[in-house]
């Protein structure tokens, strides 16, 4: 059995990263967005990694997937008593990852070996690694300027119609030796991109710099998940920015935004009519169910996709062959 | 009625805080040791000035009067379960302060503005004042070298011997506008010295730049109170510094700590027959009961303080007049 490595950000994200870990244990790798991640009352927070964290760790809330399940607000209902801010709204257990990773940071150690460091003492078996060591930060261009997401979506409620985005620091940003190690590797077997929003999850991964290249050079299937279904986004502001940006939110325009990147796309079952018109953009297709309300439906749609990777993979290599 | 000056820090200072400001209000401004505030995780702990806000906000916890009641420790657990430290013990209730002072500091707001702006926040209408704006670090001298106050108590259980104290930056420190405002106001009637550690709680306070030589100055009568009772601390160890420094602990080695600085002390009515002992000193000599238990105990103890002082002005302008 080979490495897979996925592409993963939000709660969808830390879904199938779940089902792909409960299939294939350490041999997963999962590259995390840190374009979203910024810095409030001095600490760094991370919300991709720690959602991811949270879920493979199995202590993600089933609510509220970004954080800790038990959350409680101690913590910001004192910040608030004494005049602090009370957005964004921050849970106790939620505070400890930020707390110690930007202590370990001012001690020089990277944001990789902390990330490893958190999943080793939360008894995660997997890799869960940043896209970089770098800082890359997204920014949401607007008709009122350049906000970083973050801002965007706690400052701003993603009210603001969206221009484009901009990845600042990932032309510059390095991939990681852990990074590029896992996409390197002979045993690798399929790479997936997660049902998350194209813009702000998974482009900044793909942005930094030779991760495109080192995508198309592989060896192994790159497969991505729709995180349209039934021409709205399953979570979040996917719809909402597809549409500002001009196209019509379908599985078929989340395809469009991975071309040149990936062999297959997974589209969801509600849009079986779709599967020719993707196919007509040169790539494999799987219906499936994606959305992911249960353990089980994380189970079933990892070994769907890693199914689906074989089958290209086979078929491929019978071209090779031919 | 005029105002009233406490110096103070741990939990005995908050308690006598307390009393004094249940009769004065907003008459009452409290100097605040800062000498034993520390930086952890990168935030600023000040143990002190938390302890008199908690107290005279009345969210005090009544078994650990140095953090809120109700204290939880989730952030903590999360710490630990992330692979950081699990000392010293902080309550998820008590980082609110240090995580919003530490911000505030770091956007340029002095100590002083920002401990004005908690209290205001928490309904204080008492000044709590940090002993100056500069940063001063007690040291403690050991036979293995010298260590912060912070150190010494909370990783070395306060084990090694006391040779003897630095009060590292208090030469050079500032006393703040507010500082100086609250010890030259005419209506000044009385500076009390809470019954605290008299090396690490109140030292520092006496040794910030000009403070002895305004409190000398002061027409106002300066009393302190034994933190020593029937030989023993009350709480902490005070005991234990005086022995290792050479004195017999006992109310009379606790007032000749003040000498040169105060005109009266307290001593508890175990110690009663002490007073011609103090009183030998040149010390006008009060016998009340100073361990304060309760609520009421903390009010019964600021009223006869008060008294003393009255009475100590009252023979100074006769002694004045005659």
């Amino acid at each position: 059995m080979g490495t897979v490595v996925a592409l993963a950000a939000q709660v969808g994200g830390a879904k199938l990263a779940d089902g792909l870990y409960r299939l294939r244990g350490r041999e997963l790798t999962v590259i995390v967005n840190t374009g979203d991640d910024y810095e409030y009352l001095g600490l760094r927070f991370a919300p991709d990694l720690d959602t991811v964290l949270y879920a493979l760790a199995g202590i993600a809330s089933v609510g509220a997937g970004w954080e800790p399940e038990g959350e409680t607000r101690t913590v910001q209902n004192m910040l608030k008593a004494l005049g602090g801010p009370d957005r964004p709204i921050i849970g106790d257990r939620a505070l400890g990852a930020p707390i110690l990773r930007t202590e370990w940071l001012r001690n020089e150690r990277s944001l990789t070996e902390i990330t490893m460091e958190f999943s080793r003492r939360l008894g995660i078996q997997a890799r869960i690694l940043p896209m970089s060591d770098d800082l890359v930060r997204t920014y949401v261009l607007t008709d009122g300027g350049a906000v970083t997401f973050h801002e965007y979506f706690s400052d701003l409620a993603c009210e603001p119609k969206v221009r484009g985005f901009d990845y600042v620091g990932a032309a510059d940003a390095r991939l990681s030796d852990e990074v590029l190690d896992a996409l390197h590797a002979t045993s690798l077997e399929a790479v997936i991109i997660a049902p998350c929003n194209p813009y702000h999850a998974i482009r900044p991964i793909l942005e930094v710099n030779g991760m495109r290249e080192l995508l198309k050079k592989r060896g192994a299937p790159v497969i991505a998940i729709t995180p349209i279904v039934g021409g709205k986004a399953v979570k979040g502001s996917a719809g909402k920015m597809m549409r500002e940006l001009g196209r019509e939110p379908s599985a078929l325009a989340a395809a469009g935004e991975y071309l040149r990147i990936i062999d297959g796309f997974v589209i969801d079952r509600e849009d079986a009519a779709l599967a020719p018109a993707v196919r007509s953009l040169g790539l494999e297709v799987l219906v499936a169910q994606t959305v992911m309300r249960t353990d089980e439906n994380r189970l079933s749609l990892a070994r769907a996709v890693l199914d689906f990777a074989d089958t290209i993979r086979e078929t491929k290599a019978a071209e090779v062959g031919s």
